[in-house]
């Protein structure tokens, strides 16, 4: 498969660089941007942290804004940040144009419905094709975590949490922890995926914990001052499946912050260095 | 005067929060952004880094990419990080709405030319009325530093030159060092100062070095893939500038580094520590 080199930038001794190229399950061209260590190389590759942003979000979000590269060059981990949707003239969006469905909002499933089903297959796209791409291009292991923010969050949870061979630790910020029941999750759900509920608990962390042995390490961290908590995210609702489940889920209540990146940056080496935990354990 | 906050959002046990406010000087709403550190307070207020902002910049590029606030929460600094031009739809722009001149590129001086002088009046607002409405709404010293990058590092570079008495330090990430001479100053200073290229010398560090007795230290941090290194920059005519008069220069040639906030986030740390260790050494 091709890839084309977009952009480079060198940081903290390691490399900044966004790829395009066509994909096959997609049925669209997309963009990724990678973060390579310093030293990383085909004799000494390193694991990799699969990083699954928001609504609204493209692969930039968090390469920008994170401030995460000084401690994962320090660790030695690459950090893969996809799209949050298939792009591109011929990939339907919703017909408002809303920010919380369509593109920038392809929720990291794959969708049955027309017309959406095409394209929007976010979930074999992350945890299939990409890594493909990744361990086929770069010097990265197979060992992979994968992590992710608010719509990425619940990503990163129902990915993680269906293929505890693939992913060596699971991490998010403000999550939508139980999709089927709140807002942004009925919406898209019911777009992508119709009506039939028993669907949606193939992408909902809290019943897949409830179906699924999980052993998976989880780290959570929620602001106590994010303005979508109660409504979209219920983060309580993990916990419990979690407590009910014997689920190793660690959920920390930061109190003061909100939804933000400035959030995400205050706490990522936290999480860098529990992926490291999983990763570099060897 | 008044201040209306416009956001605010808790990062690394401090706040980033966005002001908007009349400025009498530029006569237009103007927003900035402050970074207050963990424990700023009346009783223990804190000095203030000001950081100035390349082109096509807002107060947001720095605050959001630059992942300084770790370490400025660790020294106790705040950060201001002002607009990079006048605002609104009654400030006129270059007819040709290009990046490098008008809005979002005030190059921090006081334009004397119809039809700029009315409202492109940056060097007045970020060294007096700015600094002015910081030390009277929020818990900071007068102890002032000034950093920036590229236009804004011009910026840093002329107004801690002109200003020894008010800028305890002065750094600067691959600054425009002798704008007289190359596209983006002379474009921007024939617009706004007129044909008397005398004039120009008073906004050019290089020229400044030279009839002004500096001792203020400065560091400058510059790429060597930085694409406008040869072009617009020209940090040897700084460095050489500088050695015959003596000034406490330090010009570190970053190998590898572009013009981008990549570059920036990889050494902000040392410009803070550098800031830090002339604001606090009472």
């Amino acid at each position: 498969m091709d890839l084309t080199n977009v952009s480079q930038a060198k940081v903290f001794n390691g490399w900044h660089k966004q790829y395009q190229h066509t994909s096959s399950v997609l049925h669209c061209d997309m963009r990724f941007a990678i973060f390579l260590p310093p030293h990383a190389s085909a004799a000494q590759p390193v694991p990799v942290l699969y990083w699954l942003s928001g609504l609204t979000c493209t692969d930039e979000n968090f390469m920008q804004k994170a401030a995460a590269f000084q401690k994962a060059a320090e660790l030695g981990i690459a950090i893969v940040a996809p799209d949050t949707s298939p792009r591109g003239e011929a990939v339907p969006d919703d017909v408002d144009q809303s920010y919380d469905f369509g593109l920038g909002a392809g929720f990291y499933l794959n969708a049955t419905q027309e017309p959406w089903k095409t394209h929007y297959q976010m979930y074999s796209y992350v945890v299939d094709e990409l890594p493909g791409l990744i361990e086929a291009n770069f010097p990265v292991t197979s060992k992979r975590s994968v992590a992710g923010h608010s719509m990425g969050g619940h990503g990163a949870l129902t990915i993680g949490i269906k293929n505890p061979e693939k992913y060596a630790s699971i991490s998010a910020f403000s999550p939508i922890c139980h999709p089927s029941i709140v807002p942004w999750g009925e919406k898209a759900f019911r777009h992508y995926l119709g009506e039939d509920k028993a669907l949606w608990k193939e992408y909902d962390a809290v019943e897949l914990i409830k179906a699924h042995n999980v052993t998976t390490p989880i780290l959570v961290d929620q602001g106590d001052a994010d303005g979508f908590l109660d409504d979209q995210l219920k983060p309580e609702t993990l916990q419990q499946a979690a407590k009910e489940n014997n689920v190793p889920l660690e959920l920390r209540i930061q109190p003061g912050y909100d939804h933000s990146y400035f959030f995400i940056q205050t706490f990522i080496n936290d999480h860098l260095a529990f992926h490291a935990s999983q990763l570099l354990n060897d």
